[in-house]
């Protein structure tokens, strides 16, 4: 069994508003040190299968149908066996 | 100054109606291997200070007042230099 864990994160040309809230709060909250925020997504995915390249492969698939959208994300994973 | 991303993810406990929608979704798409799905948030933050222990002071204080919603979530982060 493998799990990978999907950083989905926007493209860094593509505004953020949600990330630019969240700053704006932890400034109003005294966290004047906060410089950026970015909001992106962690999918964790558990994978019946040992190996290795053949997850990378699959789930670079997963990733470019259905859970990152390529024009405004990257992505990136790193798997791990448990 | 300092990068932190930060990892918030739902407890084991609790139930991911989103996980469970994907986790079909790509099943039907044919990855009959995935045998759980579990959709967290990613944030990245930019900090103006440059002293890593205070910045993971600051950043678990973010993280409980605002970013992660203690009752459901746990959080964690790494820092890098940037």
């Amino acid at each position: 069994m493998l799990k990978a864990e999907i950083y989905i994160t926007l493209k860094k040309t593509v505004a953020d508003p949600q990330g630019l809230t969240i700053k704006h709060a932890l400034d109003s909250l005294g966290y004047k040190e906060v410089e950026e925020v970015r909001i992106g997504k962690l999918v964790t995915v558990k994978l019946n299968i040992n190996d290795k390249k053949e997850a990378e492969q699959r789930l670079n698939e997963m990733c470019k149908k259905l859970l990152a959208n390529p024009i405004i994300e990257d992505y990136s994973f790193k798997i791990e066996e448990v």
